[in-house]
Protein backbone atom coordinates (compact mmCIF):
# COMPACT_ATOMS: atom_id res chain seq x y z
CA UNK A 1 0.00 0.00 0.00
CA UNK A 2 1.51 3.30 -0.99
CA UNK A 3 0.13 5.12 1.81
CA UNK A 4 2.39 5.85 5.19
CA UNK A 5 2.05 7.69 7.90
CA UNK A 6 4.74 10.38 8.30
CA UNK A 7 5.90 9.05 11.20
CA UNK A 8 6.33 5.85 9.66
CA UNK A 9 9.32 6.09 7.40
CA UNK A 10 11.99 6.98 9.41
CA UNK A 11 13.94 4.75 11.14
CA UNK A 12 13.31 5.06 15.03
CA UNK A 13 16.72 5.84 18.11
CA UNK A 14 16.97 6.12 21.37
CA UNK A 15 15.47 10.44 21.84
CA UNK A 16 17.71 12.50 19.63
CA UNK A 17 18.12 14.73 22.32
CA UNK A 18 19.41 11.88 24.71
CA UNK A 19 22.31 11.85 22.40
CA UNK A 20 25.63 13.09 23.37
CA UNK A 21 29.07 12.81 21.52
CA UNK A 22 32.26 12.25 24.07
CA UNK A 23 35.39 12.13 23.50
CA UNK A 24 38.81 11.31 25.27
CA UNK A 25 41.71 13.20 23.70
CA UNK A 26 45.17 12.32 24.39
CA UNK A 27 48.77 13.98 22.95
CA UNK A 28 50.94 11.39 22.10
CA UNK A 29 54.82 11.63 20.90
CA UNK A 30 56.88 8.38 18.94
CA UNK A 31 57.69 7.56 22.99
CA UNK A 32 53.85 7.00 23.99
CA UNK A 33 51.24 9.28 25.84
CA UNK A 34 52.77 12.77 26.32
CA UNK A 35 49.62 15.13 27.34
CA UNK A 36 45.77 13.98 28.70
CA UNK A 37 43.12 15.61 30.93
CA UNK A 38 44.72 13.83 34.24
CA UNK A 39 48.20 15.44 33.66
CA UNK A 40 47.49 18.88 32.37
CA UNK A 41 45.24 19.02 35.61
CA UNK A 42 48.08 17.67 37.47
CA UNK A 43 50.59 20.70 36.14
CA UNK A 44 47.69 22.99 37.17
CA UNK A 45 47.51 21.37 40.34
CA UNK A 46 51.37 21.92 41.55
CA UNK A 47 51.12 25.60 39.65
CA UNK A 48 48.27 26.30 42.28
CA UNK A 49 50.17 24.54 45.51
CA UNK A 50 53.48 24.51 44.36
CA UNK A 51 54.12 21.08 45.64
CA UNK A 52 53.33 17.61 43.86
CA UNK A 53 52.39 15.88 46.92
CA UNK A 54 49.99 18.12 47.63
CA UNK A 55 48.14 18.32 44.13
CA UNK A 56 48.21 14.50 43.94
CA UNK A 57 46.43 14.57 47.08
CA UNK A 58 44.09 17.05 45.63
CA UNK A 59 43.55 14.87 42.91
CA UNK A 60 43.09 11.47 44.99
CA UNK A 61 46.11 10.45 43.24
CA UNK A 62 49.51 8.55 44.79
CA UNK A 63 52.18 10.39 45.09
CA UNK A 64 53.97 7.36 43.14
CA UNK A 65 51.05 7.97 40.77
CA UNK A 66 51.48 11.57 40.01
CA UNK A 67 55.90 11.48 40.05
CA UNK A 68 55.11 8.79 37.40
CA UNK A 69 53.07 10.83 35.06
CA UNK A 70 55.86 13.78 35.98
CA UNK A 71 58.33 11.54 34.96
CA UNK A 72 57.22 10.35 31.84
CA UNK A 73 56.29 13.89 30.26
CA UNK A 74 59.77 15.29 31.55
CA UNK A 75 61.79 12.43 30.05
CA UNK A 76 59.77 13.03 26.27
CA UNK A 77 60.28 16.58 26.63
CA UNK A 78 63.77 18.60 25.67
CA UNK A 79 63.35 20.65 28.56
CA UNK A 80 61.65 19.60 31.69
CA UNK A 81 57.69 20.66 32.11
CA UNK A 82 58.30 20.52 36.20
CA UNK A 83 61.41 20.74 38.02
CA UNK A 84 61.48 19.39 41.48
CA UNK A 85 63.62 21.69 44.74
CA UNK A 86 64.67 19.08 47.69
CA UNK A 87 65.39 19.87 51.11
CA UNK A 88 63.60 22.13 53.40
CA UNK A 89 61.20 21.22 56.11
CA UNK A 90 57.90 20.96 53.76
CA UNK A 91 60.03 17.97 51.80
CA UNK A 92 60.38 20.74 48.94
CA UNK A 93 58.84 22.50 46.21
CA UNK A 94 57.89 21.70 42.91
CA UNK A 95 57.80 24.04 39.94
CA UNK A 96 56.21 24.19 36.75
CA UNK A 97 58.35 25.30 34.06
CA UNK A 98 57.61 27.85 31.06
CA UNK A 99 57.28 24.26 28.70
CA UNK A 100 54.54 23.21 30.86
CA UNK A 101 53.29 26.62 31.26
CA UNK A 102 52.52 26.19 27.28
CA UNK A 103 52.00 22.61 27.20
CA UNK A 104 48.94 23.22 29.52
CA UNK A 105 47.68 26.10 27.11
CA UNK A 106 48.28 24.09 24.09
CA UNK A 107 45.90 21.35 25.55
CA UNK A 108 43.52 23.54 26.65
CA UNK A 109 43.04 25.58 23.31
CA UNK A 110 42.67 22.26 21.54
CA UNK A 111 39.95 20.89 24.10
CA UNK A 112 38.16 24.02 23.89
CA UNK A 113 37.73 24.10 19.89
CA UNK A 114 36.97 20.27 20.31
CA UNK A 115 34.56 21.22 22.40
CA UNK A 116 32.79 23.68 20.03
CA UNK A 117 33.49 20.72 17.30
CA UNK A 118 31.42 18.30 19.26
CA UNK A 119 28.37 20.85 20.03
CA UNK A 120 28.24 21.23 16.47
CA UNK A 121 28.36 17.47 15.73
CA UNK A 122 25.38 17.13 18.71
CA UNK A 123 23.55 19.37 16.58
CA UNK A 124 23.96 17.55 13.51
CA UNK A 125 23.29 14.19 15.14
CA UNK A 126 20.27 15.18 16.40
CA UNK A 127 18.63 16.71 13.11
CA UNK A 128 19.91 13.54 11.01
CA UNK A 129 17.48 11.68 13.54
CA UNK A 130 14.86 13.44 13.57
CA UNK A 131 14.83 14.05 9.59
CA UNK B 1 79.22 18.08 28.75
CA UNK B 2 75.96 18.63 26.86
CA UNK B 3 75.95 21.88 25.05
CA UNK B 4 72.52 23.89 25.75
CA UNK B 5 73.73 27.43 24.30
CA UNK B 6 72.30 26.81 21.23
CA UNK B 7 68.58 26.63 23.29
CA UNK B 8 66.93 29.85 22.02
CA UNK B 9 64.23 31.84 24.05
CA UNK B 10 61.72 29.64 23.25
CA UNK B 11 60.31 26.85 25.21
CA UNK B 12 61.66 23.92 24.14
CA UNK B 13 59.53 20.60 23.47
CA UNK B 14 60.07 17.19 21.73
CA UNK B 15 60.44 17.23 18.31
CA UNK B 16 56.85 18.86 16.80
CA UNK B 17 56.76 16.79 14.39
CA UNK B 18 56.59 14.06 16.41
CA UNK B 19 53.76 15.01 18.36
CA UNK B 20 50.24 13.59 17.23
CA UNK B 21 46.70 14.52 18.83
CA UNK B 22 44.94 11.25 19.51
CA UNK B 23 41.05 10.92 20.11
CA UNK B 24 38.52 8.48 21.11
CA UNK B 25 35.17 9.26 20.40
CA UNK B 26 32.22 7.94 21.25
CA UNK B 27 28.04 8.34 21.39
CA UNK B 28 26.49 8.23 24.83
CA UNK B 29 22.14 8.18 25.89
CA UNK B 30 21.54 8.60 29.36
CA UNK B 31 21.36 4.52 29.59
CA UNK B 32 25.56 4.65 29.05
CA UNK B 33 27.46 4.03 25.81
CA UNK B 34 25.38 3.51 22.93
CA UNK B 35 28.17 3.76 19.97
CA UNK B 36 31.95 3.70 19.54
CA UNK B 37 34.53 2.12 17.42
CA UNK B 38 34.36 -1.16 17.93
CA UNK B 39 30.51 -1.13 17.70
CA UNK B 40 30.15 0.20 14.60
CA UNK B 41 33.09 -2.58 12.99
CA UNK B 42 30.83 -5.20 15.28
CA UNK B 43 27.65 -3.67 13.15
CA UNK B 44 29.60 -3.67 9.79
CA UNK B 45 30.68 -7.34 10.62
CA UNK B 46 27.81 -8.61 11.07
CA UNK B 47 26.35 -6.91 7.41
CA UNK B 48 29.39 -8.24 5.78
CA UNK B 49 28.69 -11.94 7.46
CA UNK B 50 25.24 -12.08 8.08
CA UNK B 51 26.01 -13.94 11.75
CA UNK B 52 27.08 -12.41 14.83
CA UNK B 53 29.11 -15.79 15.52
CA UNK B 54 31.01 -14.78 12.31
CA UNK B 55 31.84 -11.20 12.95
CA UNK B 56 32.33 -11.82 16.91
CA UNK B 57 35.44 -13.93 15.82
CA UNK B 58 36.79 -11.58 13.06
CA UNK B 59 37.26 -9.08 15.79
CA UNK B 60 38.91 -12.06 17.85
CA UNK B 61 35.60 -11.03 20.10
CA UNK B 62 33.96 -13.70 22.63
CA UNK B 63 30.57 -14.55 21.02
CA UNK B 64 29.14 -13.46 24.18
CA UNK B 65 31.03 -9.96 24.30
CA UNK B 66 29.58 -9.73 21.27
CA UNK B 67 26.11 -10.09 21.86
CA UNK B 68 26.46 -7.75 25.19
CA UNK B 69 27.51 -5.09 22.90
CA UNK B 70 24.29 -5.67 20.84
CA UNK B 71 22.11 -5.92 23.63
CA UNK B 72 23.17 -2.89 24.89
CA UNK B 73 22.68 -0.82 21.43
CA UNK B 74 19.43 -3.02 20.66
CA UNK B 75 18.26 -1.90 24.52
CA UNK B 76 19.35 1.75 23.91
CA UNK B 77 17.02 2.24 20.54
CA UNK B 78 13.32 2.35 19.63
CA UNK B 79 14.15 0.09 17.39
CA UNK B 80 16.43 -2.84 16.99
CA UNK B 81 20.11 -2.12 15.03
CA UNK B 82 20.59 -5.95 14.90
CA UNK B 83 17.90 -8.40 14.47
CA UNK B 84 18.47 -12.00 14.99
CA UNK B 85 17.13 -15.24 13.18
CA UNK B 86 17.13 -18.94 15.24
CA UNK B 87 17.10 -21.97 13.27
CA UNK B 88 18.40 -23.33 10.53
CA UNK B 89 22.05 -24.90 10.20
CA UNK B 90 24.09 -22.74 10.42
CA UNK B 91 22.49 -21.75 13.80
CA UNK B 92 20.34 -18.48 12.48
CA UNK B 93 21.61 -15.26 10.84
CA UNK B 94 21.17 -12.16 11.87
CA UNK B 95 20.97 -8.42 9.99
CA UNK B 96 21.31 -5.00 10.65
CA UNK B 97 18.37 -3.00 10.37
CA UNK B 98 17.78 0.26 8.63
CA UNK B 99 18.37 1.80 12.13
CA UNK B 100 21.88 -0.12 12.33
CA UNK B 101 22.80 1.13 9.02
CA UNK B 102 21.92 4.56 10.22
CA UNK B 103 24.19 4.37 13.42
CA UNK B 104 26.93 3.49 11.27
CA UNK B 105 26.62 6.44 9.17
CA UNK B 106 26.30 8.93 11.80
CA UNK B 107 29.17 7.73 13.76
CA UNK B 108 31.60 7.25 10.32
CA UNK B 109 30.48 10.46 8.85
CA UNK B 110 31.27 12.48 12.60
CA UNK B 111 34.51 10.51 12.95
CA UNK B 112 35.59 11.34 9.44
CA UNK B 113 34.91 14.80 10.04
CA UNK B 114 36.41 14.99 13.42
CA UNK B 115 39.82 13.57 11.37
CA UNK B 116 39.96 16.88 9.53
CA UNK B 117 39.33 18.66 12.94
CA UNK B 118 42.54 16.88 14.38
CA UNK B 119 44.61 17.04 10.95
CA UNK B 120 43.87 21.18 11.38
CA UNK B 121 44.81 20.97 15.60
CA UNK B 122 48.26 18.71 14.74
CA UNK B 123 49.23 21.02 12.56
CA UNK B 124 48.17 24.19 14.26
CA UNK B 125 49.83 22.16 17.98
CA UNK B 126 53.26 22.11 15.61
CA UNK B 127 53.24 25.21 14.32
CA UNK B 128 52.65 26.65 18.05
CA UNK B 129 55.84 24.82 19.34
CA UNK B 130 58.17 25.60 16.61
CA UNK B 131 57.16 29.38 16.79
Amino acid sequence: MPDQSSAAAAPQFPDPASLTIHVFPWIETPMGRFLGKGRVELLENIIEHGSISKAAKEMGMTYKKAWDLISSMNSQSAKPLVLTQTGGGGGGGAAVTDEGRLAISLYKGMKQRLEAFLKEENERLRAAMLG
